[in-house]
C-alpha cells in the first residue's frame, strides 16, 4: 500500500491549521511511518479570505464542506468544524455514506449521534475515529479501545476539562473566589466568553459519554450522565477539603456496578496525594481500570492547536496503516442499550449546609442524617458573622439514595438558607 | 474476517498462565471486540506435569516450543519463555519465517536482536509486537508508535523498573539503607534472587533501547545506552535531594540532541512535585514528548501476571483486528543507524564526594570545578566522625564533558576516599 492517502479538511480554525502545519512540517516522517504519503487535496472553511498562518494555495477550496465528501479524489475527511448538528453532521454522514474514512474532533456531535454514525460506518465499511474529541492530545481512546481491549473494564474516570481544573487550581493557589478567576481564565483564553459548556460540566460529560460507551460496550448515552458543574464550589469547600487531605476536581466517573453503568460528571473530593489530586492547571488526566491490568493513568494537554492536531493526525496515520477498529470498540450492532445505575456505589460524602443560626438547628440536621442511616465522620462549623452558619460535614460511606433522602428531609426542616452542597469523596 | 485467530503459547510461567486466564474468562468479550474468536490451539513449556492454575486439557502440547511455529493450525505465536537467545529466538525466527505473527514480552531478546527480527518480519510480511516488553501493562509502545505518530519526538523518559523504584521509595520512607531494603524486596518477590539485572539498570535499559528505536526511527542499540545502577545511592543522597525539593529515581532518558540521540539509564534527581518525582512503589511511569503534542505521561503497573498478560493480549487483539504497524514504527530498512550523543544536553548535577578531612581539600575541589568552568549552586558538608568528610555539591547547569574532566582532576588530587558520585538533575 504505497499510494497516497488523499485528505480533505473541513474547518480551518486553530485545529485545522495545526493539522496543516503537521502535514507540511513532517511530510517525509509521516510517509515513512505510514508507509505511504499523506496528500492534502482540499480544504473548506467559512471564510476563504481570512488571514491564516499556513499557505493554502496548493489545496483545492470548497465553500461547502459537504462538497469535500463528494470529491472522487479524497479518501479521508477531517472534520474540525464543530457543532452537534448542521454542516459537521451533514459532512460526516455524506462521507460515511460514500465510503470515505472520517476523523473528527467533535465530541458534541458524537455525544448526540455517535451510535447512529457508528452504525453507518459499520454498514458502509468505513471508519470513524475521534481521538481528538476526548482529552485533547492524550491518546486515550486508543489506550481504552486498543490498549485495554483484553480487560473487562471496571471504571473509567478523569479530569477532562482544563478550564475547570485551571479555575479550581487557581482558587486553591491564590485564595481568590470563583468569579474573578473565571474572568481571568476568559482573559487568558482558557475559558470561552460563554463559559457554560465548560464550567457547567457539559463539555466534559460529552467526553465521558464517549469513553463510557467504548469501555462498557454500550450505545452512547449523553443524557444518561448526571452532570453538575463547578459554579457552586467555594473557597470554603476547597480549604476544608485540603485540610482533610483532599482536592476538589470536576471528576467524570463511569463505572460498572451490579445495577448498571454509573455515569457522573460532578465535583468530587479525591485524595490530594493521588495522581488525580496532584493534577494542576489546564492538564487533563484519565484513569482506566480493568480487571486484569488494574489501574493505569494518562496525563497530558487537554486542548490547544498542537496537541489536538497531533491526536487528529494519529487517527489519520492509523487509517493510513489500515488500523480501523470499531468506533466504540465493538461493532455498533453489538452495543447494548446502557442501563443506568440509579446511584453509584456507596461512598463518603462531603456536605456544606448554610444553616440558620438558631438553637437546635444542628441537632435536627444530625438527626435527619441519622434517621437515613448516615453516620457523621467529622463536622466543622466555620466562623460566621451573619445569621447563617456554614456547617461542613463529612459522612461515613453512605448510599446516594439515603443521602438524597436525608437532604430532602433537611430541606423540609426549613433551616437551610440555600440548597445543600453534596460532593462525593471518590476512592481512587 | 470472522474465522478464528489460532494461537499458540510458548512458556507457561505466570504471564503465560495469565494469558490463558484472559482467554478463558473473556472469550465472548474478546471475540466481540476483535470481530472474530480467539482460539488457543497449542501450548509448550519446560514441564508438562507441573501444577498450574489453569486447565490445559483442551490444548495440544508440544515439548519443543519451536514445533509450535511449524504447526499448520496456528496463526500467531505468543512467546513468553524469556532469554535473549536459545529457544525464544529460535521460536520467533521460525515463526516469522513461516509467516506467523508473533507477540512477545521478551525485552532482552529484542534489545539484542530487535532490528534483525524487524527486518525478518518486514520481509515475510508478518508482524512482531512487544507491548508487554516495556513498562508491563502500560500501553506505551502503542502510545508511542501510534498515538504520537504525527510528532517529531524530542524526548522519551521514564521509570521502567519497579524493583528499583520500590527500593528508592522505601529508603526514603523508612530511612533504612539500601541493603536491608533490597533483602526485603527479595523476600516480597519484588526483586530476583540475583538482583543485578534490576538494580544494575540493565533490565530498564533494555526497555529504553526499544522505546528509543521506535521514537527516533533508529536501529535498536542496547550497547549505546549509558547504564548506571542504583547500588551506590545512599540515604545521604536521598535526604539531601529531598531537602532541595528533588527525588532520586532510576530514570531512563532518550533524547534528540544536535549531536545525536542521547540514551541514559541512570539515577537522576527530578523535582519532587513532578509526576516522575511523585511516583512511588513498584509502579512504572513513562513520559513522551513530541514537537506538536508537548508532554504526555503514562503510569501503571510495570509487572505482574495480570498487567503483563493484558499487554500481551492487547497485541493479539490488534493483530486479530488487522492492526499491524511496523515493529519500530517504520519499516526496518528505514531505521537509521543510531548516532550516539557523546554527552547529553547541559544540566545541573548533584555530586557526592568523600573527601579526606584535611585543611585545603575543599578549596582544591572547588578550584578543580571552577577550572572546568563549572560553578557551584550550593554545597553542604555533612557531619562526620571518621577522617572522611561527605561533601554534597549541586552545580549550575554544566556540560557532562566538563564535569567528567573536573571529576578526573579531582580524582587525581588524591583527596577522595571513593569515586565521586555524580547524578544529573533532569529537567522534567
Amino acid at each position: 500500500m504505497t499510494e497516497p492517502l488523499r485528505i480533505a479538511i473541513a474547518g480551518l480554525g486553530t485545529v485545522g491549521v495545526g493539522v496543516i502545519e503537521i502535514l507540511q512540517k513532517h511530510a517525509p516522517l509521516l510517509a515513512s511511518r505510514a508507509g505511504r504519503p499523506m496528500e492534502l487535496v482540499a480544504v473548506s472553511a467559512r471564510s476563504r479570505s481570512k488571514e491564516r498562518s499556513v499557505d493554502l494555495s496548493a489545496y483545492e477550496w470548497e465553500d461547502d464542506p459537504v462538497a469535500l465528501a463528494r470529491r472522487d479524489d479524497v479518501d479521508l475527511i477531517i472534520e474540525v468544524i464543530g457543532g452537534e448538528d448542521g454542516p459537521a453532521k451533514a459532512l460526516i454522514e455524506t462521507a460515511l455514506e460514500s465510503g470515505k474514512q472520517v476523523v473528527t474532533a467533535n465530541k458534541a456531535l458524537l455525544a448526540r449521534h455517535g451510535t447512529e454514525l457508528a452504525r453507518m460506518a459499520d454498514k458502509t465499511g468505513t471508519c470513524l475515529r475521534y481521538e481528538a474529541a476526548v482529552a485533547g492530545g492524550i491518546p486515550i481512546v486508543k489506550a481504552l479501545v486498543e490498549g485495554m481491549a483484553a480487560n473487562g473494564m471496571t471504571r473509567v474516570m478523569g479530569v477532562m476539562n482544563g478550564t475547570c481544573n485551571y479555575i479550581l487550581t487557581e482558587m486553591e493557589t491564590t485564595g481568590r473566589d470563583y468569579e474573578p478567576i473565571l474572568a481571568d481564565a476568559q482573559a487568558l483564553g482558557y475559558a470561552e466568553a460563554d463559559p457554560e459548556a465548560d464550567v457547567g460540566g457539559f463539555d466534559a460529560a460529552q467526553k465521558l459519554s464517549l469513553l463510557s460507551a467504548a469501555a462498557f460496550g454500550t450505545e452512547v448515552d449523553y443524557d444518561g450522565v448526571t452532570i453538575e458543574g463547578i459554579e457552586r464550589v467555594t473557597l470554603t469547600d476547597i480549604r476544608y477539603a485540603r485540610d482533610m487531605g483532599y482536592r476538589i476536581k470536576l471528576l467524570g466517573v463511569a463505572a460498572a456496578t451490579p445495577a448498571g453503568i454509573e455515569r457522573r460528571m460532578q465535583p468530587c473530593l479525591v485524595p490530594a496525594d493521588s495522581p488525580l489530586g496532584q493534577l494542576e492547571g489546564v492538564s487533563n488526566m484519565v484513569v482506566l481500570e480493568g480487571d486484569f491490568i488494574g489501574q493505569t493513568v494518562y496525563q497530558g494537554p487537554g486542548a490547544g492547536a498542537g496537541p489536538t492536531a497531533s491526536a487528529v493526525m494519529a487517527d489519520v496515520l492509523d487509517i493510513a496503516r489500515g488500523n480501523t477498529p470499531p468506533v466504540f470498540g465493538q461493532r455498533a450492532e453489538m452495543l447494548a442499550a446502557p442501563v443506568a445505575a440509579q446511584a453509584g456505589a456507596d461512598a463518603p460524602y462531603y456536605l456544606r449546609l448554610s444553616l440558620a443560626d438558631r438553637p437546635g438547628t444542628l441537632a435536627r440536621v444530625a438527626d435527619a442524617l441519622g434517621q437515613a442511616g448516615i453516620s457523621i465522620d467529622r463536622m466543622r462549623q466555620t466562623q460566621h458573622e451573619s445569621g447563617t452558619a456554614p456547617v461542613l460535614i463529612v459522612t461515613h460511606s453512605a448510599a446516594r439514595t439515603a443521602l438524597d433522602s436525608a437532604l430532602e428531609t433537611i430541606a423540609n426542616l426549613d433551616v437551610c438558607d440555600e440548597a445543600p452542597v453534596a460532593y462525593r469523596i471518590e476512592p481512587v
